[in-house]
Protein backbone atom coordinates (compact mmCIF):
# COMPACT_ATOMS: atom_id res chain seq x y z
CA UNK A 1 0.00 0.00 0.00
CA UNK A 2 1.65 3.09 -1.24
CA UNK A 3 1.69 5.60 2.12
CA UNK A 4 -0.53 8.63 2.03
CA UNK A 5 1.11 11.85 2.51
CA UNK A 6 -0.64 15.63 3.35
CA UNK A 7 1.45 18.76 2.23
CA UNK A 8 1.10 22.38 3.16
CA UNK A 9 3.30 25.44 3.66
CA UNK A 10 3.43 29.09 4.85
CA UNK A 11 4.54 30.24 1.69
CA UNK A 12 1.52 29.74 -0.43
CA UNK A 13 0.48 27.16 -3.02
CA UNK A 14 2.22 28.02 -5.70
CA UNK A 15 5.99 28.98 -4.23
CA UNK A 16 8.34 26.72 -5.39
CA UNK A 17 9.92 25.24 -2.44
CA UNK A 18 6.28 23.40 -2.01
CA UNK A 19 6.46 22.53 -5.65
CA UNK A 20 9.78 20.89 -5.24
CA UNK A 21 8.45 18.65 -1.94
CA UNK A 22 5.96 17.31 -4.18
CA UNK A 23 8.35 16.35 -6.80
CA UNK A 24 10.81 14.77 -4.38
CA UNK A 25 8.29 12.73 -2.59
CA UNK A 26 5.50 11.97 -5.49
CA UNK A 27 7.47 8.64 -6.26
CA UNK A 28 7.13 7.41 -2.68
CA UNK A 29 3.72 8.66 -1.99
CA UNK A 30 0.51 9.99 -3.31
CA UNK A 31 -0.08 13.15 -2.34
CA UNK A 32 -2.56 15.57 -1.13
CA UNK A 33 -1.31 19.41 -0.90
CA UNK A 34 -4.06 21.78 0.57
CA UNK A 35 -2.25 25.04 0.89
CA UNK A 36 -2.39 28.50 1.41
CA UNK A 37 -3.49 30.57 -1.71
CA UNK A 38 -1.24 33.32 -1.57
CA UNK A 39 2.22 33.76 1.54
CA UNK A 40 1.30 33.25 5.01
CA UNK A 41 4.70 33.76 7.05
CA UNK A 42 5.17 34.04 10.33
CA UNK A 43 1.29 32.40 10.39
CA UNK A 44 2.91 30.00 13.61
CA UNK A 45 -0.56 28.24 14.61
CA UNK A 46 -3.05 31.08 14.21
CA UNK A 47 -6.47 29.67 13.06
CA UNK A 48 -9.31 31.24 11.12
CA UNK A 49 -12.57 32.34 13.62
CA UNK A 50 -14.12 35.39 11.93
CA UNK A 51 -14.79 34.70 8.10
CA UNK A 52 -15.37 31.35 6.74
CA UNK A 53 -12.91 29.50 5.01
CA UNK A 54 -12.87 28.59 1.28
CA UNK A 55 -10.75 25.86 -0.65
CA UNK A 56 -10.66 24.89 -4.35
CA UNK A 57 -9.34 22.13 -6.31
CA UNK A 58 -6.45 23.11 -8.91
CA UNK A 59 -4.60 20.05 -10.10
CA UNK A 60 -5.78 16.19 -10.26
CA UNK A 61 -3.55 13.94 -11.31
CA UNK A 62 -2.79 10.20 -10.87
CA UNK A 63 -1.57 9.87 -7.02
CA UNK A 64 -2.00 13.82 -6.90
CA UNK A 65 -4.54 16.40 -5.46
CA UNK A 66 -3.32 19.58 -5.15
CA UNK A 67 -6.03 22.01 -3.37
CA UNK A 68 -6.03 25.93 -2.48
CA UNK A 69 -7.36 27.22 0.89
CA UNK A 70 -7.74 30.62 1.97
CA UNK A 71 -6.99 30.58 5.61
CA UNK A 72 -3.78 29.72 7.74
CA UNK A 73 -1.39 26.91 7.38
CA UNK A 74 -3.17 25.37 10.60
CA UNK A 75 -6.46 26.06 8.80
CA UNK A 76 -5.27 24.27 5.51
CA UNK A 77 -4.49 21.07 7.93
CA UNK A 78 -7.62 21.23 9.56
CA UNK A 79 -9.76 21.62 6.33
CA UNK A 80 -7.86 18.77 4.69
CA UNK A 81 -8.12 16.50 7.55
CA UNK A 82 -12.12 17.52 8.06
CA UNK A 83 -13.34 18.34 4.79
CA UNK A 84 -10.95 16.45 2.01
CA UNK A 85 -8.95 13.71 2.96
CA UNK A 86 -10.33 9.81 1.88
CA UNK A 87 -8.76 8.07 4.99
CA UNK A 88 -6.17 9.47 7.56
CA UNK A 89 -2.88 10.35 6.08
CA UNK A 90 0.34 8.43 7.44
CA UNK A 91 2.49 11.61 7.13
CA UNK A 92 1.98 15.26 7.36
CA UNK A 93 4.42 17.84 5.67
CA UNK A 94 5.36 21.41 5.99
CA UNK A 95 7.51 23.33 3.38
CA UNK A 96 9.53 23.51 1.92
CA UNK A 97 10.00 26.74 3.39
CA UNK A 98 11.87 29.80 1.70
CA UNK A 99 13.63 30.94 5.19
CA UNK A 100 15.03 29.33 8.20
CA UNK A 101 12.46 27.96 11.03
CA UNK A 102 15.60 26.42 13.11
CA UNK A 103 15.68 28.36 17.23
CA UNK A 104 12.95 30.35 18.01
CA UNK A 105 12.05 31.38 14.52
CA UNK A 106 9.67 27.81 14.91
CA UNK A 107 7.13 29.82 17.19
CA UNK A 108 6.45 32.29 14.24
CA UNK A 109 6.58 29.75 11.82
CA UNK A 110 3.58 28.64 9.72
CA UNK A 111 5.64 25.79 8.23
CA UNK A 112 5.83 24.61 11.90
CA UNK A 113 2.52 25.26 12.00
CA UNK A 114 1.50 22.86 9.45
CA UNK A 115 3.75 20.30 11.41
CA UNK A 116 2.54 20.85 14.74
CA UNK A 117 -1.04 20.73 13.51
CA UNK A 118 0.04 17.68 11.74
CA UNK A 119 0.96 16.26 15.40
CA UNK A 120 -2.13 17.63 17.18
CA UNK A 121 -4.32 15.38 14.92
CA UNK A 122 -2.51 12.52 15.93
CA UNK A 123 -0.02 11.84 12.35
CA UNK A 124 3.71 11.67 12.25
CA UNK A 125 4.71 15.25 10.92
CA UNK A 126 7.59 17.26 9.92
CA UNK A 127 8.76 20.33 8.66
CA UNK A 128 11.41 20.89 6.13
CA UNK A 129 12.69 24.35 5.82
CA UNK A 130 16.01 25.96 4.06
CA UNK A 131 17.73 28.99 5.04
CA UNK A 132 17.58 30.98 1.88
CA UNK A 133 14.60 33.70 1.41
CA UNK A 134 15.02 34.05 -2.48
CA UNK A 135 12.23 33.03 -4.48
CA UNK A 136 15.18 31.74 -6.96
CA UNK A 137 17.01 29.59 -4.25
CA UNK A 138 17.83 26.21 -4.85
CA UNK A 139 16.14 23.45 -3.41
CA UNK A 140 17.90 20.54 -5.64
CA UNK A 141 20.61 19.61 -3.02
CA UNK A 142 18.14 18.85 -0.23
CA UNK A 143 16.50 16.18 -2.31
CA UNK A 144 18.31 12.88 -1.14
CA UNK A 145 17.76 13.93 3.05
CA UNK A 146 14.44 14.48 2.19
CA UNK A 147 13.53 11.19 1.14
CA UNK A 148 16.04 9.51 4.03
CA UNK A 149 13.97 11.52 6.39
CA UNK A 150 10.65 11.15 5.22
CA UNK A 151 11.14 7.55 4.53
CA UNK A 152 12.57 7.09 8.02
CA UNK A 153 9.81 8.54 9.54
CA UNK A 154 7.02 6.15 7.18
CA UNK A 155 8.68 3.01 8.46
CA UNK A 156 9.18 4.39 12.27
CA UNK A 157 6.27 6.41 12.87
CA UNK A 158 6.92 9.03 16.02
CA UNK A 159 5.57 9.46 19.35
CA UNK A 160 2.45 11.08 19.99
CA UNK A 161 2.62 14.43 20.08
CA UNK A 162 5.58 14.95 18.98
CA UNK A 163 7.39 15.74 15.69
CA UNK A 164 10.36 16.94 13.59
CA UNK A 165 11.80 20.52 12.72
CA UNK A 166 14.26 20.10 9.95
CA UNK A 167 16.54 23.07 8.75
CA UNK A 168 18.77 22.91 5.99
CA UNK A 169 21.77 25.52 5.90
CA UNK A 170 22.72 27.30 1.97
CA UNK A 171 25.02 24.88 0.00
CA UNK A 172 25.46 22.29 -2.40
CA UNK A 173 26.09 19.54 -0.23
CA UNK A 174 25.75 19.25 3.68
CA UNK A 175 28.06 17.37 6.30
CA UNK A 176 25.07 14.90 7.34
CA UNK A 177 22.18 15.36 9.35
CA UNK A 178 22.43 15.54 13.18
CA UNK A 179 19.98 15.53 15.79
CA UNK A 180 19.40 18.58 17.93
CA UNK A 181 17.85 20.73 20.11
CA UNK A 182 16.45 24.02 19.89
CA UNK A 183 18.70 27.15 20.17
CA UNK A 184 18.36 29.65 23.06
CA UNK A 185 18.01 33.01 21.08
CA UNK A 186 16.22 35.97 20.65
CA UNK A 187 15.43 38.86 17.91
CA UNK A 188 16.42 41.83 18.22
CA UNK A 189 15.83 45.81 16.57
CA UNK A 190 12.86 44.44 15.33
CA UNK A 191 11.04 47.43 14.26
CA UNK A 192 11.91 49.48 11.25
CA UNK A 193 9.99 52.64 11.76
CA UNK A 194 9.16 54.89 8.76
CA UNK A 195 6.94 57.89 7.20
CA UNK A 196 4.46 57.88 4.79
CA UNK A 197 4.85 59.97 2.15
CA UNK A 198 1.89 61.68 1.95
CA UNK A 199 -0.01 61.65 5.62
CA UNK A 200 3.48 62.29 7.61
CA UNK A 201 1.95 59.48 9.44
CA UNK A 202 4.33 56.90 11.00
CA UNK A 203 4.29 53.08 9.61
CA UNK A 204 6.54 50.05 10.96
CA UNK A 205 8.04 47.27 9.17
CA UNK A 206 8.97 43.83 11.96
CA UNK A 207 12.63 43.51 10.82
CA UNK A 208 15.38 42.59 13.17
CA UNK A 209 18.62 40.52 13.94
CA UNK A 210 18.37 36.80 15.20
CA UNK A 211 21.07 36.52 18.54
CA UNK A 212 22.68 33.11 19.36
CA UNK A 213 22.50 33.25 23.35
CA UNK A 214 24.58 29.88 23.18
CA UNK A 215 27.11 30.20 20.46
CA UNK A 216 29.62 28.07 21.64
CA UNK A 217 27.05 25.09 22.07
CA UNK A 218 27.63 22.79 19.32
CA UNK A 219 24.38 20.51 19.83
CA UNK A 220 21.98 22.79 19.03
CA UNK A 221 20.03 23.67 15.35
CA UNK A 222 21.93 27.27 14.56
CA UNK A 223 25.36 25.67 15.55
CA UNK A 224 24.99 22.55 12.95
CA UNK A 225 23.59 24.67 10.31
CA UNK A 226 26.63 26.62 10.57
CA UNK A 227 28.81 24.02 10.25
CA UNK A 228 27.06 22.54 7.13
CA UNK A 229 24.86 19.87 8.99
CA UNK A 230 20.85 19.36 7.78
CA UNK A 231 19.52 20.04 11.95
CA UNK A 232 16.59 17.95 12.73
CA UNK A 233 15.14 19.01 16.11
CA UNK A 234 12.38 16.73 17.90
CA UNK A 235 9.77 19.10 18.80
CA UNK A 236 7.20 18.49 21.58
CA UNK A 237 3.43 19.71 21.79
CA UNK A 238 3.65 19.38 25.43
CA UNK A 239 5.19 23.12 26.62
CA UNK A 240 4.86 22.34 30.47
CA UNK A 241 8.08 23.50 31.69
CA UNK A 242 8.67 20.43 33.93
CA UNK A 243 11.70 21.62 35.58
CA UNK A 244 9.63 24.91 36.58
CA UNK A 245 6.60 22.21 38.14
CA UNK A 246 8.78 20.76 40.65
CA UNK A 247 9.12 24.25 42.26
CA UNK A 248 6.56 26.42 41.02
CA UNK A 249 3.29 27.12 43.93
CA UNK A 250 0.89 29.51 45.35
CA UNK B 1 10.07 52.01 41.98
CA UNK B 2 6.45 51.09 40.92
CA UNK B 3 6.41 47.87 38.42
CA UNK B 4 6.19 48.87 34.73
CA UNK B 5 3.74 46.02 33.07
CA UNK B 6 2.91 45.57 29.31
CA UNK B 7 -0.27 44.56 28.42
CA UNK B 8 -1.85 42.99 25.53
CA UNK B 9 -4.27 40.79 24.06
CA UNK B 10 -5.88 38.75 21.55
CA UNK B 11 -9.43 40.13 21.83
CA UNK B 12 -8.63 43.69 20.87
CA UNK B 13 -8.11 46.68 23.31
CA UNK B 14 -11.86 47.61 23.26
CA UNK B 15 -12.62 44.09 24.79
CA UNK B 16 -13.83 44.07 28.33
CA UNK B 17 -11.39 41.44 29.62
CA UNK B 18 -8.36 43.79 29.26
CA UNK B 19 -9.74 46.66 30.40
CA UNK B 20 -10.81 44.51 33.46
CA UNK B 21 -7.07 43.35 33.92
CA UNK B 22 -6.36 47.18 33.79
CA UNK B 23 -8.20 48.05 36.39
CA UNK B 24 -7.07 45.37 38.65
CA UNK B 25 -3.38 45.51 38.12
CA UNK B 26 -3.32 49.93 37.79
CA UNK B 27 -2.94 50.11 41.41
CA UNK B 28 0.01 48.01 41.44
CA UNK B 29 1.98 48.97 38.79
CA UNK B 30 2.71 51.42 35.79
CA UNK B 31 0.85 50.49 32.91
CA UNK B 32 1.36 50.35 29.25
CA UNK B 33 -1.26 48.71 26.96
CA UNK B 34 -0.69 47.82 22.98
CA UNK B 35 -3.39 45.78 21.92
CA UNK B 36 -4.88 45.27 19.00
CA UNK B 37 -7.32 47.39 17.11
CA UNK B 38 -10.28 44.43 16.53
CA UNK B 39 -10.25 40.76 17.33
CA UNK B 40 -7.40 38.78 16.75
CA UNK B 41 -8.59 35.18 18.14
CA UNK B 42 -6.47 32.70 17.66
CA UNK B 43 -4.00 34.63 16.75
CA UNK B 44 -1.05 32.15 18.47
CA UNK B 45 2.48 33.90 17.60
CA UNK B 46 1.61 35.16 14.20
CA UNK B 47 3.31 38.22 13.20
CA UNK B 48 2.97 40.26 10.06
CA UNK B 49 5.44 40.49 7.44
CA UNK B 50 3.90 41.40 4.26
CA UNK B 51 2.23 44.36 5.25
CA UNK B 52 3.34 47.69 7.80
CA UNK B 53 1.89 48.23 11.10
CA UNK B 54 0.38 51.02 12.67
CA UNK B 55 -0.51 52.05 16.36
CA UNK B 56 -1.99 54.61 17.98
CA UNK B 57 -2.44 56.47 21.38
CA UNK B 58 -5.89 56.46 23.02
CA UNK B 59 -5.71 56.90 26.46
CA UNK B 60 -2.58 58.41 28.47
CA UNK B 61 -3.59 59.29 32.43
CA UNK B 62 -1.48 58.93 35.32
CA UNK B 63 0.27 55.93 35.25
CA UNK B 64 -1.54 54.34 32.44
CA UNK B 65 -0.70 54.47 28.59
CA UNK B 66 -3.09 52.48 26.12
CA UNK B 67 -2.50 51.98 22.23
CA UNK B 68 -4.09 50.28 19.76
CA UNK B 69 -1.89 48.56 16.86
CA UNK B 70 -2.84 47.44 13.77
CA UNK B 71 -0.75 43.85 13.92
CA UNK B 72 -0.98 40.53 15.87
CA UNK B 73 -1.14 40.02 19.29
CA UNK B 74 3.00 39.08 19.00
CA UNK B 75 3.59 42.51 17.06
CA UNK B 76 1.49 44.49 19.39
CA UNK B 77 4.63 43.24 22.08
CA UNK B 78 7.65 43.63 19.85
CA UNK B 79 5.63 47.34 18.23
CA UNK B 80 5.50 48.47 22.18
CA UNK B 81 9.10 46.80 22.82
CA UNK B 82 10.40 48.27 20.05
CA UNK B 83 8.98 51.45 19.71
CA UNK B 84 7.06 52.53 22.64
CA UNK B 85 8.88 51.74 26.35
CA UNK B 86 10.53 53.96 27.83
CA UNK B 87 12.13 51.00 29.94
CA UNK B 88 12.12 47.58 29.54
CA UNK B 89 8.60 46.40 31.42
CA UNK B 90 8.81 43.87 34.69
CA UNK B 91 6.34 42.15 33.57
CA UNK B 92 4.40 41.61 30.15
CA UNK B 93 0.67 40.10 30.80
CA UNK B 94 -1.95 38.66 27.95
CA UNK B 95 -5.70 38.73 28.86
CA UNK B 96 -7.50 38.46 30.26
CA UNK B 97 -8.62 36.30 27.47
CA UNK B 98 -12.88 35.74 26.30
CA UNK B 99 -11.99 31.78 26.30
CA UNK B 100 -10.68 28.90 27.83
CA UNK B 101 -6.43 28.84 26.79
CA UNK B 102 -5.65 25.31 28.64
CA UNK B 103 -4.38 22.59 27.29
CA UNK B 104 -3.82 22.63 23.29
CA UNK B 105 -5.50 25.91 22.91
CA UNK B 106 -2.15 27.35 24.16
CA UNK B 107 -0.67 26.72 20.65
CA UNK B 108 -3.48 28.57 18.76
CA UNK B 109 -4.39 31.13 21.88
CA UNK B 110 -2.98 35.00 20.25
CA UNK B 111 -3.29 35.81 24.86
CA UNK B 112 -0.47 32.96 24.90
CA UNK B 113 1.28 34.61 21.86
CA UNK B 114 1.53 37.93 24.04
CA UNK B 115 3.02 35.38 26.78
CA UNK B 116 5.48 33.29 24.26
CA UNK B 117 6.89 37.03 23.48
CA UNK B 118 7.30 38.14 26.85
CA UNK B 119 9.33 35.64 27.37
CA UNK B 120 10.97 35.68 24.29
CA UNK B 121 12.03 38.97 25.31
CA UNK B 122 13.60 37.43 27.96
CA UNK B 123 10.50 39.48 30.18
CA UNK B 124 8.75 37.77 32.98
CA UNK B 125 5.22 36.85 31.45
CA UNK B 126 1.86 35.35 32.51
CA UNK B 127 -1.11 34.96 30.11
CA UNK B 128 -4.56 35.17 32.13
CA UNK B 129 -7.42 33.45 30.25
CA UNK B 130 -11.63 32.70 31.68
CA UNK B 131 -13.38 29.71 30.48
CA UNK B 132 -16.39 31.80 28.98
CA UNK B 133 -16.62 33.66 25.45
CA UNK B 134 -19.10 35.61 26.17
CA UNK B 135 -18.38 39.80 25.74
CA UNK B 136 -20.84 39.63 28.84
CA UNK B 137 -18.33 37.79 31.03
CA UNK B 138 -18.20 38.54 34.76
CA UNK B 139 -14.35 39.05 35.48
CA UNK B 140 -15.27 40.07 39.00
CA UNK B 141 -14.34 36.90 40.92
CA UNK B 142 -10.78 36.64 39.47
CA UNK B 143 -9.47 39.54 40.67
CA UNK B 144 -7.96 38.19 44.00
CA UNK B 145 -5.92 35.53 42.04
CA UNK B 146 -4.57 37.96 39.27
CA UNK B 147 -3.01 40.26 41.96
CA UNK B 148 -1.76 37.26 44.02
CA UNK B 149 0.01 35.28 41.00
CA UNK B 150 1.36 39.01 39.29
CA UNK B 151 2.93 39.90 42.68
CA UNK B 152 4.09 36.69 43.03
CA UNK B 153 6.47 36.48 39.63
CA UNK B 154 6.92 40.40 40.09
CA UNK B 155 8.69 39.88 43.41
CA UNK B 156 10.17 36.80 42.33
CA UNK B 157 10.88 37.12 38.25
CA UNK B 158 10.65 33.80 36.37
CA UNK B 159 12.84 31.65 34.68
CA UNK B 160 14.60 32.62 31.45
CA UNK B 161 12.47 31.36 28.52
CA UNK B 162 9.82 30.34 30.90
CA UNK B 163 6.30 31.75 31.72
CA UNK B 164 2.61 30.95 33.12
CA UNK B 165 -0.37 30.04 31.29
CA UNK B 166 -3.17 31.01 33.86
CA UNK B 167 -6.48 29.28 33.18
CA UNK B 168 -10.00 30.47 34.99
CA UNK B 169 -13.31 28.28 35.42
CA UNK B 170 -16.73 29.91 35.41
CA UNK B 171 -17.62 30.63 38.77
CA UNK B 172 -17.77 32.64 41.39
CA UNK B 173 -15.42 30.91 43.78
CA UNK B 174 -12.40 29.03 43.35
CA UNK B 175 -11.16 26.08 45.43
CA UNK B 176 -7.31 27.59 44.98
CA UNK B 177 -4.88 28.03 42.39
CA UNK B 178 -3.30 24.63 41.39
CA UNK B 179 -0.17 24.36 39.25
CA UNK B 180 -0.60 21.76 36.86
CA UNK B 181 1.01 20.09 33.49
CA UNK B 182 -0.32 21.12 30.24
CA UNK B 183 -3.22 18.10 29.48
CA UNK B 184 -2.47 16.05 26.56
CA UNK B 185 -6.03 16.92 24.69
CA UNK B 186 -7.22 16.95 20.60
CA UNK B 187 -10.21 18.72 18.80
CA UNK B 188 -12.11 16.85 16.61
CA UNK B 189 -15.21 17.48 14.49
CA UNK B 190 -13.29 21.11 13.36
CA UNK B 191 -15.07 22.17 10.38
CA UNK B 192 -19.20 22.70 9.45
CA UNK B 193 -19.28 23.06 5.70
CA UNK B 194 -21.86 25.81 4.55
CA UNK B 195 -23.34 26.40 1.20
CA UNK B 196 -23.39 30.85 0.17
CA UNK B 197 -26.73 31.49 -0.47
CA UNK B 198 -26.80 32.58 -3.77
CA UNK B 199 -23.86 31.84 -5.06
CA UNK B 200 -24.36 27.74 -4.48
CA UNK B 201 -20.50 27.47 -3.31
CA UNK B 202 -19.18 25.79 -0.47
CA UNK B 203 -17.54 27.52 2.56
CA UNK B 204 -16.24 26.21 6.39
CA UNK B 205 -15.99 27.55 9.33
CA UNK B 206 -13.99 26.61 11.77
CA UNK B 207 -15.64 24.65 15.05
CA UNK B 208 -14.98 20.93 16.76
CA UNK B 209 -15.07 19.76 20.32
CA UNK B 210 -11.95 19.31 22.25
CA UNK B 211 -10.95 15.77 23.81
CA UNK B 212 -9.26 15.07 26.74
CA UNK B 213 -7.18 12.13 25.90
CA UNK B 214 -6.20 11.67 29.98
CA UNK B 215 -9.45 12.45 31.45
CA UNK B 216 -8.25 10.50 34.49
CA UNK B 217 -5.06 12.52 35.39
CA UNK B 218 -5.50 14.78 38.20
CA UNK B 219 -2.06 16.64 37.85
CA UNK B 220 -3.31 18.48 34.10
CA UNK B 221 -4.93 22.08 33.80
CA UNK B 222 -8.45 20.51 32.09
CA UNK B 223 -8.54 18.58 35.69
CA UNK B 224 -7.87 21.65 37.82
CA UNK B 225 -10.51 23.77 35.95
CA UNK B 226 -12.85 20.96 36.08
CA UNK B 227 -12.82 20.68 39.41
CA UNK B 228 -12.70 24.39 40.43
CA UNK B 229 -9.30 25.42 40.99
CA UNK B 230 -7.49 28.05 38.65
CA UNK B 231 -4.93 26.36 36.56
CA UNK B 232 -1.55 28.06 36.24
CA UNK B 233 0.91 25.90 33.79
CA UNK B 234 4.50 26.84 33.58
CA UNK B 235 5.25 26.94 30.13
CA UNK B 236 8.87 26.70 28.61
CA UNK B 237 9.91 28.08 25.15
CA UNK B 238 11.75 25.48 24.24
CA UNK B 239 10.17 23.18 22.80
CA UNK B 240 13.04 20.40 22.29
CA UNK B 241 11.22 17.06 22.82
CA UNK B 242 14.31 16.04 25.05
CA UNK B 243 12.77 12.39 25.29
CA UNK B 244 13.23 11.74 21.54
CA UNK B 245 16.32 13.45 21.58
CA UNK B 246 17.63 10.38 23.07
CA UNK B 247 16.91 7.62 20.94
CA UNK B 248 16.69 9.70 17.24
CA UNK B 249 19.26 9.06 14.81
CA UNK B 250 19.78 8.92 10.84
Amino acid sequence: MRPYILISNDDGVSARGINFLIDVLRPYADILVVAPDGPRSGGSCAITSTVPLRYTLLRKEEGLEVYSCSGTPVDCVKVAMNEIVKKVPNLVVGGINHGDNSAVNAHYSGTMGVCYEGAMQGIPSIAYSLDNHSSEADFTPLADAIVTITQKVLAEGMPEFSCLNVNFPQGREFKGIKVCRMTKSRWTKETKACVHPTTGKLYVWLVGNRENLEPEQTDTDIWAMEHGYVAVVPVTLDCTDYELLKTLSF
